[in-house]
This record gives C-alpha cells, structure tokens and sequence, in this order.
C-alpha cells in the first residue's frame, strides 16, 4: 500500500498507476489521520501540485511519522520555483523528512539547488532541458543534487537521469508525446513509490527507481503503438496506464533502454 | 439530481457515471450551501474518501437537511477501520443522520459493526472476503449489520451481498478485474443513489439497491467483453462506466445473476 | 500558460483540454501563492464548481492581479443559481474583477442577470433551452447580458451564443450527447482561456471566443463520428479531448458552422 498526499489534478490517474502496478493506493491528506493511515502503508508519495496549507500540514505530519517507521518517502516538487510557497515546502521537506527520492523536471530541481531557475509552472522551460550534448553536464547536476539533497534525484525530460550521488542512470524510453498528457509525472513519482515499496534495503533503492523510470518510458512507446490516427493525448493517457498494467518484468527487461553513468 | 460530498480521486468517475445512469450529478462540500443544494436534489450521496474537517461539516448539514426532507442517504464509508477518523465519522453518521443504504467492502462494514477488524485502506483484506464456502455467515452478517445500520447495507466483493435485515440478495456479478479500477465501489455509491431518487418509497429500497449492485456489476461484465488484448484497467474504467451508460432494463433483467436469501 | 482556480470534478480533463489546445494548464488554489502563479500565465480562468471559502479568497486575490497585469479573465459561474454562495460569489467576482469572459448554461446567465431563474444544478432547464423558435429572443437577452456584465457573455447550450453586446454568434455545433458527459463546459471555459491566452488585444477577444465555442462543439462532432456501439459517454468524454487535440485551422474553418447576428 502507497499513501498518497497528492493534487487533485491527476489523483485518479496517480490512483490507477499504482494499481496498474500491482500497488494499492491511499489518498490520505487530513492532518488528524494521516499517521495512522501512513503506518498502514509501505511508502508515502508526497506530492506539492495544487499545494494549501492544511495539505502541506498532512505532509509533514505523515513524513515524520514515515521517517519514524522506515517507511521510503517520494517528494515529487510540482511547481518549485514558481512560487515561494511550494519552493519553500518542498526545501522544508527536503530538510526535515529527509525524502529517499525527489523526482520532478529539471527546472523544479534546478529551483531547488540553486535557488534560480523560473520554472515555467510544471513544465521545464526550453533552455533548462537535458539534452544529448549537453548530456554530461546535466549528469553532473544530478548527482550533485543529489549529494546535496541527500537521497536519490530524478529529473524527468527527453532524456531522463537517476543519481543516487555516485551512480546515474540515463534512460532513453519514453516519447515526446508524454508532455502533452497531464501528470504523467505524477504517475512516475506514484509508481517510484510503489517499486520502493516492494524493495528490502536502501541498497536496492537506486535500482527501483531506475526500473520506475524506464517501465513509464516504456509504457509510453508501447501505448503509442497503439494509437489510432483519431486518437489524441486522452486516448494516450489511459494507453500509457493499460501499458503499465500489462507490463511484466521480460518486457521491462527487453524494453528499458539505459545506461550507467 | 444526486448531491454528492465525495472524495477528489474519484469525483469525476462518479459524476459520469451518474450521468451514464440518465441522473444528474451536482458535486458541492463547502457548508456555507449544502443544504441549499441538498434542498435541490433528490438524494445525498456520502463518501469518507480524502475526508477532511471542512467537508465533514458538510456531510452532517447536508444529512440533516436530507433528512428533514426525507431524501434518501447513501453512506461510503471509505476507509472506515484504517483511521479513528474514519471510523468515528461513518459511526456518527449512521448515529445522526440514519442513512438509508451504506455501502462498502466486507473490512470496512465490519470495522462499523464490530470496531474490530483492519480495513487494509480501501480494499478488503483476505481474511475477510465473502466466499461460496462462508456464504451463509456472511449473510448472517450482513443481515445482522442491516439491523444494527437500521438501513440497507451493501458489502461488495467476489460475491455482493445486499440486506435490509430480513432478506438478503446474494449477486454474482462483476468480475474480479473490477478492484483494479480505483473507485467502482464510490461509483456503485453513485448509482445506489441515483436509483434511489428514482423510486418512491422506502419499500421499493432494497430493490432498487440490488438493481444498481446487479447493474454495476453486469457493467463490469459487459465492459470486459470489449476489452483488447492491449487494454489494462484504464481502458477497462471508461469501459464500465460506457457499459453503465447503454445498459436498458432488458440487459439488465437478462443479466442480473441473483438469489435472494 | 493558462492559471485555473477550478473544481476538483473536472481538473483534470481541464488540464488536458488545455494540453490539447497547446498551451500549458497550471492548477494552484491556495490565497498565499495564487498571485505569484497567475503573473506567470497568460490567462486566468475562474471556475465555480465545489466552491469553498479557501478557494474563492483565491479567486479574487489571483482576479485583482490579472487585473492589474492586464491578463483577460474567465468566469465559469458553475452552479450560479443554485446556491447563494454560488450566485453572490459570482456577481461579486462580476463587479470587482471585470471578467472579460463570462461562459455559463442559460439557467446561470440568467441567475446572474435577472436574480431569477432557479438552475438545477449546473445544467440548465427546459424552460430556459435556446431553441430555434426563441433564439431572436435569447439572442437579445444575450447582448443584454454582455453590456450588463461589461464583457463576452458565452451562453452554452444547443445553440451556443457568444456576444460582446454589440455582435452575437450563434454557433450551430455540438451534440446533444455532449450534456451525458461531466465537465464539458468546464473544458470549453479552458479552451477559451487558452485562446485568450494567444490574442493580442481586446478587439480580437470575441473572435478568439466563438473560434473556441465552435472548436468545442465541432470537437463534439468528430468525437461522436469515431464512436464504437458500445461506447458510452466515459469514452465520448476522451474523444473530445482527442479531437481537439488534433484540431488544425483547417479543419476548424471548414467545420465552423455559425452565424454573426
């Protein structure tokens, strides 16, 4: 089970991720509850998309009570850097719950290293984007981000990278197309918990979310297979989930395209 | 028209598939108006998911204006068992506002009538399933919590069982695929109170209630025929709610697979 | 990049309606950053449904800095009739934020206008319909209401009506089916923002309306064509998101089907 505290934007979607991965979702954010609901659970997904006062409140209750019992904790930071609100909570959280796994785009990371960069709400802007020359300094980014932040960074783009400070991933799955259908990072971060929920040790963690990243990248090129020409970004929202619920470990082995770095 | 104070992850599902019913869904939980937009509906529909304080209070304005107006009260007690919250909130509900139908699965019915029992957040644990072999326990059960409820209870799973205290329809519907779909139970809430709009006295209830039970479940059924080898529980969602949707009282009949015990 | 202050039914299908569109949803609803994320969008896009406290301070606080940053401004009174809350919140969002837009059904246009009127819910009743026989009629009642309100009035509904005061649109697209799916107003109120977000001055303000009144009924069309027999309204609902994902000028010139009155 994966406790959720999470926007109301893409719940659902985040909700059937976790069950297309075998998971089970709890949507929790009432700060008289969510300890007990977090001590049902196996990881805790917070996520700051359409982030308020009484949410943010849940979230460091439940993360302190996650912290408490061991139980892995995913920051996925919707939003930093367009505002000191989320800014701020997301670096409070980074602080004080001391999250396993931070996952967002490049400009919600970069807002949460270096205090620059403007994210472009959600969306990484232009000239913050990972790219294949500009490859090896981006890898670089990541894995001092993820030093500085203390647990494993994922940035999310056309390429996306997974450090845990000495190692990182480069994963080259997935299709552009997956930016035009919303929270589809918000289903990564949801499935990221939902693998970290299943590993044994600290040691193992690095691997989950790699294995996380590329199994959506994956779904993304396996629904898009299946795309009729009348079909846009609502059809490939749900195909990406139904390629989610469908994938078993041979696929996600044949298909996941990464390397080490 | 259904007032529903539901929970977020699932708010659009229900409000389409009361659509699909020929009903209409007015979504509303602040308290400043509950009970104006109660006062306009024909029936309440209550869910505990992503509960909160705020619309708690909405929950028990609403209710007591429901009642004053005599508009049937349908109770999802998600999550009851898994937080004292829950819990103490479906209890005070059945307490004040005598709902006429509650609904849930086996864990969370029992942790209402018991105060044992673990509810594994939202999904039945095994334990507590409803099978062939324990059948006739669990319609003592359930007859026995109908009573206790004072209303309709309704406890879903492989097999649904739906009681008013004195008889018990045992329906074979559905297909086990459905608990990978997040909210068809907050969906079958829906329908429940739809049909209830729909019929004129409290005699008529526990017909009604089965009719919605055997309907959803037949969806379930009808949905998975249309399902491609490509399909996982994204498509099968938009399926169910398709095959609600269609569904006239001919395929109902045809296909509602029911004893009444 | 479009700010949406919304409900929790339909935000997600607003966000990728705006995906679809091209242009970029952000979702944040909380007083204390509200203003920070409207100033970096282009449009703002008010929308009434589940109303709360919390979320209409937002509303006016995200208004008066679109305000003053000269961004044009969507009103989707939701509801307007239907609770006082809803209708004063909306008159008042009227006379202190000068909404460039105000797109509702006829029951909460005319709520707004004449006090009268009493909505059922969010959709409009019979008596109200614009219809063939009454449209000179509406179509006064409409240039009315946009020199009462001091902007574009869109009144949705079989036929769509779309004034500035001065010139009505009377917009011919659209299906009647497209009333069984949630939040399809709710998603042209988006589409209009998004369009907003891309015009330059006030004077192409309500050309931008009617192109996006005519791209959602004309998205309803096409959606409809590629419909299976046993499709219901859960994947209607994705194929419109789908059409317009895929809708060009082309396509949207030669299937507008409207008249300037």
């Amino acid at each position: 089970m994966v406790h959720n505290i999470t926007n109301y934007v893409t719940a659902n979607d985040v909700a059937n991720i976790i069950l297309a991965c075998g998971a089970n979702p709890v949507m929790a954010d009432e700060p008289a509850e969510v300890e007990e609901i977090t001590a049902l659970c196996g990881a805790l997904n917070i996520n700051l998309g359409t982030l308020n006062m009484r949410r943010a409140e849940s979230m460091f209750r439940a993360g302190r009570a996650a912290r408490r019992l061991g139980h892995p904790i995913v920051l996925d930071p919707v939003g930093a850097g367009s505002s000191r609100l989320r800014t701020d909570t997301a670096l409070r959280i980074i602080r004080e719950l001391e999250p396993d796994v931070v996952r967002g785009n490049i400009s919600e990371i970069r807002s949460l290293i270096c205090g620059s960069g403007s994210t472009k709400g959600v969306d990484a802007n232009g000239a913050d984007a990972v790219t294949e020359d500009k490859l090896g300094r981006a890898v670089s980014f990541v894995k001092n981000a993820a030093l500085q932040i203390g647990g494993v960074v994922v940035v999310s783009g056309a390429i996306d990278l997974a450090s845990d400070g000495s190692r990182c991933y480069v994963v080259r799955n997935g299709r552009p197309e997956m930016s035009r259908v919303t929270g589809t990072g918000c289903q990564l971060s949801g499935m990221v918990a939902s693998f970290l929920a299943a590993v044994h040790g600290p040691g193992e963690r690095l691997e989950a979310v790699a294995a996380a990243v590329c199994g959506m990248g994956l779904a993304g090129e396996v629904a898009w297979e299946h795309m009729e020409p009348y079909e846009g970004n609502s059809a490939y929202r749900g195909r990406i989930i139904d390629a989610v619920s469908l994938m078993d470990g041979a696929v996600l082995d044949r298909g996941a395209n990464y390397e080490v770095w």
